[in-house]
């Protein structure tokens, strides 16, 4: 059941918006399409018994954003909930409509974030605390220890996007011609097509070191 | 030890935020006063042992926004962490510059909106629940239970600002003339001479029925 | 008539706007549904004979937005109209979406703001005097003389709204839980049923001392 | 004196904006300078006694934005109150950042507008109606009766310019090129120069036809 | 041909845009209605064979906006190409909803601007120049040099709308009443007409000085 | 001397932009810090004789900005100037801050788009063609050709701000740790380490094939 679950969620992870169209101005309080409001409109309650990652899966990842819970069309604001395996990675992406500030629930996170001068910021994170990732930058998260890692991720728009870089550049999936990876990373033809058939399309998973004291 | 911090929490919260400026437009990835960022501007800490409210009070809140952690200027997000004793409460306000998406941690947490047309939204939240209060909107939370509650709430802005209308209209410290609380409410000198008398100045807290099966 | 006008003026006032939406980005100089503009399009025409108040209510009241003159959707701009009778009070509300910007065209008129770190400004305007409230702050206004008080009052989007805090904390008619506003103001059961009962519901009138040498 | 004030206040309009900064975002309730707020900072009582415009000139006008209101900045509000003598004319001009929202305190004023699909809208206003202007484009007021006309005028931005548009093309002080009159007009060189010489650089006044059944 | 298309051109340019509507925030990376985006979504064409100016036409101008490229709208950017005759003028005007940033791609061009403190600035630019003019601010362009000149022009807005200010004013189908441009400029009647008369309708095209060392 | 201009070229945009400020809204026509303008700060002429792409290098790029053209600050556009030669190529890149419209002026330029739904969008382009890559989204220019390509790129920011994802990836320079990579791409510690030797921190050149019929 969790492993059907963590498909499913991964699958919306991959069913992606740039067709959708989530955070216009609105200008009443909030907006709902042909209804008017009752109190559960306010609440999202899928978050009570989220599944652990499936086996070879890194994360799993359920957003609170205007498709899970309409009403937040327009507010500005949404968050993503994970469950980190040990290992389990959310790959170097970015937001292009979002700044992000992760709170970690439970467990231990790893986090990595490259600025727009190329500076690289790393750091380990402890259950408690809160990290910032601006808008559009590169970033990452990655569980190096051995327990289940739990954090909850607020976005400043109800439909932040995601670009996971990953799989942007390597996934078989998209498919960039091979010419442009060979000229951006100095590699042969041969090289980008191994990167593009190890590219994990989904929620990447790390190999534990000495049973996680550190992945690879 | 928890009491001293609570009350300095309290008073963190009243030393409000008129006069400070939080959340301009910034053109950069992000923006320090007068040095380079380092990995550890990215990250606050602050709130991995944050105490129990104290006795008497209804919460300890720990705010992450712009003043506790620079980097967040201009990034259009903060948070702010509650525990909310049995019976505690985050009394009716507002804030004029945000909208609020809050998650339930731990515990359970009664939650109430108002909208600008005046209809009365109330939920009953669980662990792991969540729930949005729209920008510039009256609402409150709190805790009927009897076990601590424990919530993080996100804004969309550094410096979200709040208004605690408990404390505008009746707070013995703002005083507002009692002439215009008498037409306002239809009351007696006597009777608004009474609630200031009474308005809390910092976190309410309720009294609980039958050790916590409700406040009053 | 004045008294029928007032009444239908009160309740428009009452009909809110939640599920109205009036102010989101246009591209083009304006925008009219289905039609093309004419120069009656520009131009709002209702406030030439604005009645008095009527008997028991403090203020007559035309809204000049995106819903009585179209052509404002999207403008970011919108009047309202007031007439308030000697201790006629517009009681203590603010707007979730403007700043305002309020001029008196006859009599006299006590105006008052709570700013959100709890500092109390109240000013005695006489006509031709301008008045802001920032976005979002608890405000009023009050007629304390023995005249009738005439003012427009400007606000920064075509669809303000307005939270009028006494009725969002105490209206019968909204309903608040008894136990919140117990807690809120450290009151009894009893204290918070009595101050529902007497909140008005419409426009708020003081009463008179002297023959109007101040209200009550 | 009202001669000397109406000349202070037509340099004032003339001294225009474009070094001075007014409305950027501001994170607070508000914004002032190194000091805290006293009630006096919110209101503006600069329009009590406003002479009526000198002779020869078309208007007197007193702008009421972030220069004489300093707490405006950030609030995106201001006002221009204006006295139009018989005949008298706020020329063919635009705000660069901000909509306008006019109301008729006293008299009649006719208003034109051209929108950018060079469509004209003309409308007589009596004592209590209201006009909007969009963002950008070309109007003007003109009283074409003989009696003073009284309206305050609301912009969308504390800071909102002008740009006079018979002065930007004609005025003999900017001195726009010969060749670029010509061309744009398809005039000679020496009608250029003529119209240079009549445009006036204050305040417009027409002469009344009939004693002011009209102006020409 | 050639001049058809100028024609058409030109038509297209006077064809405005009051009501249609394009920069409307959107929140997924694109927006396209009823369908999915192909390759050639993302790409104009139709700038590689535009003709020069017909016979007695100032220039030809080809949008590159929200309409000829239905991808653009809501990404806050669009480009105009033009192709000046020698003393072809692009009139003075300005656009209500942008800023422009112009390219010189091949020729000489000079360009005006006047701020909305009546500065005027004026500038010879050569081939690979760059020139801004701010929002809402009136500016123009003119070849000088007797070879076509040819620039690109983007703006911040994928439907920027423009407002030429001789038409405005002066256009015979625009028809401002007489007696506003009488009082603005200082005018007879018949001088008002005779300008009426002879301002251009389209593209202005200045007379050449000794075959072209300037215009006028 | 080519070469020493487009290193430096390449110096600056490499030294990029995260503690430099750009965009804050101004009120102001324009903003220019301690002292009036003049009509050359409207212009940027730095482009008249920009050096092709020295020996090794894949282009050279000259951006107008806030900071080569500081009145730009706040006009929300700014300019980049772009030579590729042959196989020359702007790798896979995004900026955080700004959608792009790029004009092919002379040349041939194939560009890649992939966006956050993972679909991607290649075209080849030709002199006169005109191409939108949306904020945010991963997109790339390479030159095909055996001629140089010369290109303009506009940004709806004075300071875009720029992400090449090949470096902020796998840039010796940034150096992100090899597990994050392995986890992200499923490749072995070694592979991260050739790929890292090989990714170029300048401008990427391809290889020509048959002369440039193509690049790899």
């Amino acid at each position: 059941m969790a492993r059907v679950t963590a498909l499913f969620v991964t699958t919306l992870l991959l069913c992606l918006d740039s067709f959708v169209f989530g955070d216009p101005a609105i200008a009443g309080d909030f907006e709902l399409v042909g209804r008017n409001a009752t109190a559960a409109d306010f609440v999202f309650t899928g978050l009570r018994n989220v599944p652990s990652a499936g086996p070879g899966l890194g994360f799993t990842a359920v957003p609170v954003n205007f498709r899970s819970m309409p009403i937040l069309r327009g507010q500005g604001i949404s968050y993503t909930y994970y469950k980190y395996a040990p290992c389990g990675q959310n790959p170097p992406h970015l937001h292009p409509r979002a700044a992000e500030l992760l709170y970690v629930i439970k467990g231990n996170l790893t986090v990595g974030l490259v600025d727009s001068s190329e500076n690289l910021y790393v750091n380990d994170l402890k259950a408690g605390d809160v990290a910032v990732f601006p808008r559009g930058l590169v970033h990452w998260q990655q569980n190096l220890s051995k327990e289940e890692t739990i954090a909850i991720l607020a976005f400043t728009d109800s439909n932040p996007g995601v670009v996971a870089v990953n799989r942007a550049l390597f996934s078989s999936k998209v498919n960039v011609p091979d010419y442009v990876l060979q000229t951006a990373f100095g590699l042969s033809k041969g090289d980008v097509g191994k990167i593009k058939a190890s590219t994990p399309l989904g929620a990447p998973l790390g190999k534990c070191i000495n049973e996680c004291g550190g992945c690879y």
